[in-house]
């Protein structure tokens, strides 16, 4: 069953890891897990572009997909395609979306990720977004 | 920093999702959460060949890439790029995936994926496993 809008911002609001799909240059599969928040009908990543092949991945295949599924029964899950938007790391953005993970260590993580010099923020907002919620996964 | 191999053993020995990525016959990367086994070196997972086009994408781009990470602190992850052998559906490998969420679900799950005509298992043997175990997720 697809959760309703308001089921599906619940969800969100949760600060589970999300696992972001890009295709490499040979076309094969890459993912990797990854914080985010969703605000304003968009998700919110933090990511490397060098480290974790993000950018690398974008520059030939400029679409991704994203996962985000609860570990605990109910099983519910929501996947996310679009094609981001690269936005230059920022330290309000990169504090919004870590923090969610933890206070004081997000604080620390903004202070780390604003020295690397590929990270970057990428905003998805959904092409498409799929959404389940069930008592068994398949 | 990565895992060691008992590490890995032991991290992928516990019951999280798995996120299975695929390449459509687009080239868009696809993704969705499954359940999974580790064992002898290979990764065990279940899937629907048409409900979650696995099927289809495996025909025209064999590889996957699965991403398991943990929720909580200290972080961990294992990615594994692999072609997957499509193995027909099977009652006790079914059985051996699934009990590991719940022995009574397990049980109840089989039983409706049996009667699944396009439910296979598939076995991965990495060609790739990444892992980590961080403080930080990036």
């Amino acid at each position: 069953m697809p959760m309703t809008p308001e089921a599906i911002d619940a969800f969100l609001a949760e600060p589970r890891m999300a696992h972001l799909a890009t295709v490499d240059a040979e076309g094969r599969p890459r993912v990797r897990p990854v914080w985010y928040l969703w605000r304003d009908g968009a998700l919110w990543i933090t990511t490397r572009q060098r480290v974790r092949h993000t950018g690398r991945d974008l520059t030939t295949s400029p679409t991704v997909a994203v996962s985000i599924a609860s570990e605990e029964r109910p099983y519910r899950a929501v996947v996310v395609h679009g094609r981001p938007e690269v936005i230059p790391k920022d330290r309000d953005a990169l504090s919004d979306v870590a923090t969610r993970y933890g206070e004081a260590q997000g604080r620390a993580f903004v202070e780390e990720a604003m020295a690397q010099d590929d990270r970057v923020i990428l905003r998805i907002v959904p092409d498409e977004l799929i959404s389940w919620d069930y008592g068994t996964t398949s």
